[in-house]
C-alpha cells in the first residue's frame, strides 16, 4: 500500500474512531485514551494527524462536507444534489450521522458547534453565488439570507425525520424541502431543468465515486491536507 | 379572586416551575418533588392539574401552542401570524423555551417528543385545510407535506438562531422562512396581500391579548379544560 493511502486510511480509521466515541458517550465526556483503544491506533498516530480533540471534531465535521460531486453546468443542480447526497448519507454512512449529532449535542459547551454550521454555511453561500453569477438566481436572492436558511431548515428537517422513522424518509423530506424553496429563488428557465428526484442522490454518489476513484488524492479536502503532510 | 381564576394561575405557576426543572436538570433526571418545591404548591394542587411527569410536559408543549391570536379573513395569513409570533414568544417567555428544549431533548428517552411536534403539525394541518377550502393554496401543494416541513425548517432555524445569536434575530429569520415558502403554496393574489414583517408579531400578539382579556377563558385550551374541571 502506497505512503498516502496509507495515511488516508488510517485517518479515517481515527475519525471514525473518534465520531463513535463521541456519539456514545458526548463531547464533553469523550477523552482521547478512549478514541486511541477504539481505533486500534498508537497515540503518535492520532497526534500526526489531529493536535487536540477539538481538531478531531472539526474532522468529523468536515467529513460530512468533504465529497466530490460531479460538477454540473447548473450551479442550482449541484446545491440540490448536495442536499440529496447529505440526506442519503446521513442513512448510510455512521461518520456523517455522528457529524450532525456532534453539532446538535447541546451539552458540548466546550465546543465552537457554530464552526461545523459555518463551514456548511460556506459552502452553501460560494454554491449560491456562482449560480447568481450565471444568472440562474431571481435578481431579489440574498445569498447569505438563503444559505443561512438552507442550513437551518435542513437541520430541523433531518431532525424531525430522525424523531419521527429514524431517518427513512429523510430524502422525500429534503426533496420537499428544495420543491417549496427553489421557486422562489431560481429563475423559471433553470427551475424546469432541475432533478430534484430522491432517487437522483445515489446515482450522483456512484458518479463522484468513480471520480474519486480515478483521482483519489481528491476524494476529500482534509485527507489530502494530511496526507501531504506526510 | 374567582375560583376559576385562582385555577389558572396555580396551573400556570406549576407549569414555569416543570418548565424550570426540566431546562436546568433535563426531563430525565427532574422529579415531580423539585417541582412541587419551585412551584411552592401543595402535592394535592400538582396532581388535580397533571397526572403525572409526563402529563406535565404535555402541558408545557401545549402552552407553546394556545394562544389566541385574532382570526384573519386569509388563513394564509393566521399561519404567518403564529409563525411571527412563536418566534415573538421564544424570545421572551421562559416557558416557550423550555417547550421547545424539552421537544429537542435528545437525553428524554422515556418521553414521546413526537407528541409535541404532532401537536403544532396538527395544527399547521388544519390552518392549511382551511386555506385550500377557501382557495387560498396552489392546486398541487399537499397539506400533510407542507405542514411537516414547515414544523421541521422553523425547528432547525430557531435552533440555529439559538446557537449564532441567543435567538435574537429570530423573527427576522423566521420572515425569511416564509418569505421562501409562500410563493410556492400560496395562489398570487393571496401572496401579495400578506404581511410578512418581523414588526407584526408585536402587534397581533398586543390585540390578541386584549381579546384575551375580554373573553379570559378562551386564552388556552389548556386552562379552559383544567378549570372547567373545577
Amino acid at each position: 500500500m502506497a505512503r498516502q493511502e496509507r495515511a488516508i486510511r488510517t485517518r479515517r480509521t481515527i475519525l471514525e474512531a473518534a465520531a463513535a466515541v463521541f456519539d456514545e458517550r458526548g463531547y464533553t465526556s469523550a477523552t482521547i485514551g478512549e478514541i486511541l483503544d477504539r481505533a486500534g491506533v498508537t497515540k503518535g498516530a492520532l497526534y500526526f494527524h489531529f493536535g487536540s480533540k477539538e481538531e478531531l471534531a472539526v474532522g468529523v465535521f468536515e467529513e460530512q462536507l468533504s465529497i466530490a460531486l460531479p460538477p454540473q453546468s447548473s450551479k442550482l443542480q449541484e446545491l440540490v444534489d448536495s442536499g440529496l447526497v447529505l440526506a442519503r448519507r446521513l442513512r448510510s454512512e455512521p461518520l456523517v450521522r455522528a457529524s450532525v449529532g456532534l453539532a446538535l449535542d447541546q451539552g458540548a459547551m466546550d465546543l465552537d458547534r457554530t464552526m461545523a454550521f459555518g463551514m456548511w454555511f460556506d459552502q452553501n453561500v460560494q454554491r449560491l453565488a456562482e449560480a447568481k453569477a450565471q444568472g440562474e438566481l431571481l435578481p431579489h436572492v440574498d445569498v447569505a439570507e438563503t444559505a443561512e436558511l438552507l442550513v437551518g431548515s435542513f437541520s430541523g428537517v433531518q431532525l424531525l425525520s430522525q424523531l419521527r422513522c429514524q431517518r427513512q424518509d429523510l430524502e422525500r423530506r429534503v426533496v420537499v424541502l428544495f420543491e417549496h424553496f427553489l421557486p422562489s429563488i431560481a429563475v423559471p428557465a433553470v427551475l424546469a431543468r432541475l432533478d430534484i428526484s430522491a432517487e437522483r442522490a445515489e446515482r450522483v454518489l456512484a458518479e463522484g465515486r468513480e471520480q474519486v476513484g480515478a483521482v483519489p488524492a481528491q476524494a476529500s479536502p482534509g485527507a489530502v491536507r494530511a496526507s501531504s503532510a506526510t
